[in-house]
C-alpha cells in the first residue's frame, strides 16, 4: 500500500456509527469558525456541535441514508449527556427555524431514556414538520459499553467545539525582564 | 464565505457564557507566561488562571458589561470546583491587593453552593470595596449540565494553565546507543 | 549521550506491559488510516483497535514472544473495558477469519473478570484453532493499579483510534464577514 | 513586555508545588526518551516518570532545597495515586541502588494516607540511608482540591509518560486505493 499524508486542510469523515434493528444512528463533532474582532483577535462565530445523524432502516442490514434526520448538540447539551447517570433521562428540544418566519414549524426532539436495568440507553429523535406534514421518529437502543464510547469521545470533543483548544494551542510567550 | 487560517499567535475569546435572569457568568483560560532562567531553561513567571466574569442583568436579556467583575481561578481552586460533589458547597477569597499598601481594602469572595436536591449549584460573587465604598453581588444558577461543561472544560484547561502541556510539547529526544 | 529528533514518521514501540506468573500482556494503540473519498475528503479506510498481546512463561521471568496471541479492541469494546465497574466482568468473542472460507475455524475468547474482593481482574484469552488443532490460553491477573493505567490510557487512546483526534488537527478557519 | 516564543526544545520548569508547615512537595513529568530499534522503528529506553520532590521547612515560609529527596512514580504507581478513593490509603518502596552492589543500602517508602474524615491525605516519604547512616521523613497534608490537582495533572500525564502520545503524534497515513 502506498501511503501519503492527510493534509491538515482535508474534510475529515470519522463518524462513530451505531447500526440497530430500526434505525442508525452516527456522532461526530463540527467545530466552532471564528471571525476577526476589531481589537485584531478572533471570537468564536459559529459556535460548534457535535451532530447526530438518525437513519431508518429499510431491511436487514440496509439502511436509508436519504431519510436522514440531524441534531446538533450544544456545548450545555453534551454537558448534559456526559453527566448522565446509569438510570438518568433527558431530553431536548430544538426549532431549526427559531426566529425566523417559520418559527414553531418544525420541531425536533431528542430523548435519552436509561433502562430500567442500567444496562444501557434508548436515543430517540422525533422530527415534527408541519409544512411537510411529515413526523420521523428514530429509536437507537445504545448499551452501556456503546454509551461509554460517546461519553468518552464527547468528553474529548466538548473543549475542541467550545475552541477551548484554541487558547491552549497558542505560543507561550516568554515575559522578557529588560 | 472567505476562509482563511487563525494564527498561532492571535488573541482568541472563546468564553464559555451562562445568561440568567439577574446576571451573566462567563469562563475563559489565561495560560501562564514562562521567563528564562539562569540555567538557559524556561520557569514559570505568572501563573496561569480560569478567568470568571460576571456581569449584571439591566432588563430582559440585557447585561451591563462595564459592571463587570472578575475573579481569576488558581489551579488549586480549579482542583476544587472539579471535584466539587452534587452536594458540596465551596467558597474561596482573593484580595486583589494583598501584599500592597491597599491590602485588606478590596475583598472578593466567590462561592459555589449546591441546590439542596443536587439539580445544579449557585455560584455568586460578592466584591466589597472599601475605597471606592462599593458592594457588588452577582447570584448566577447553573445547572447540572452547565457545571458538566464546566468541569469538562476546566479539566481540560488544568494541564495548560499549569503550563503541563509545555513538558509534553517537547520534542521527544533519542538517547543515542554510542 | 547524544540526541536526535524522533520524526513524525517513525515507527514507535511504547506497549504498556505486564509481567506476571504465567503470562506476560502487553497493550498498544494501532491508528486507523484514511482513504480519499470521492468528494475529496479522508474517511476512515481500516479501523484503530487497541491491540493486545499475550504470550506465555516459559521460565522464572521469562517469557516466549514465538507464542504470541493478539486481541484487537475496537472502540466499543473498548468502551466496554473502561467503563467497567470494579466487581464487574466482561466479555468478547472474536473470529480473525470472519467472512472468509475459513470462517468459525478459530475462535478467540477475551474474559475480563473481577476478583471476588474488587482488588483487580483476571484478563485471559482463550484461542481455540480447530486448522492448526491447537487451544492455547493465557490468564493475566491485574491489579486495580495496573487497571487504572489501562483506564486511563485507554480513555486517552479512544478518541485517536476513532480518528476524532484528526477533526480537531484540522486548522481553526475564519469566517469572513464580507 | 517584550515576547518572544519559548522553543521546543528548551527544558521547561513547571512544577505543580505544595507548601506546608513543616515540608513542602512539588511534582513535575519526565518524559521517556526513545532508542532506535533495528528494525528502523523507535522503543522506549528510559521510561518516564512523575517526580515528586520534598524538602524541609527551615522557618516561617522558608524551606531547605538543599536537602531535598526525590521519588519518581511509575506509571503503575501514577495509576495507584490516580485511582486512590477518599479514604484509601497505598504504600511504595523503592531501592535507587537496586541490581547493584549497594542493594538494599538506601530505602526509600512514600506513603500516602487518606485522613479519616476524607479531607485530604498525607503524603510522606521516609528515606533511609545505612551508608550515609541518615534518616529523613517529610510528611505534607495535602487537601482534596490539591489531590485533585495533582489526580487531574497526573492523568494528563499518564499517557505521555508512558510515550503513547508518540503514537498519535504520528501522521495520519492515507491508505491509497491503486
Amino acid at each position: 500500500t502506498a501511503m501519503s499524508n492527510v493534509g491538515p486542510d482535508a474534510k475529515i469523515f470519522a463518524p462513530y456509527s451505531i447500526f440497530k434493528g430500526k434505525a442508525a444512528l452516527s456522532a461526530d463533532p463540527r467545530l466552532p469558525t471564528f471571525s476577526k474582532s476589531e481589537s485584531g483577535g478572533y471570537k468564536v462565530d459559529r459556535r460548534g456541535v457535535i451532530m447526530l445523524t438518525f437513519w431508518p432502516a429499510i431491511g436487514e442490514r440496509k439502511y436509508d441514508w436519504e431519510k436522514r434526520q440531524k441534531f446538533a448538540l450544544s456545548a450545555t447539551e453534551v454537558g448534559s449527556l456526559i453527566s448522565l447517570g446509569s438510570k438518568d433521562s433527558c431530553e431536548f428540544f430544538h426549532d431549526p427555524s427559531m426566529l425566523s418566519s417559520n418559527a414553531g414549524q418544525v420541531r425536533k426532539t431528542l430523548s435519552i431514556k436509561a433502562h430500567a436495568d442500567g444496562s444501557g440507553y434508548f436515543i430517540s429523535l422525533n422530527v415534527v414538520n408541519n409544512i411537510l406534514k411529515t413526523n420521523d421518529r428514530f429509536v437507537v437502543p445504545v448499551t452501556t459499553a456503546e454509551f461509554a464510547v460517546m461519553r468518552a469521545a464527547f468528553t474529548f470533543a466538548l473543549p475542541h467545539i467550545m475552541g477551548w483548544d484554541q487558547y491552549t494551542n497558542q505560543l507561550p510567550y516568554q515575559a522578557s525582564r529588560s
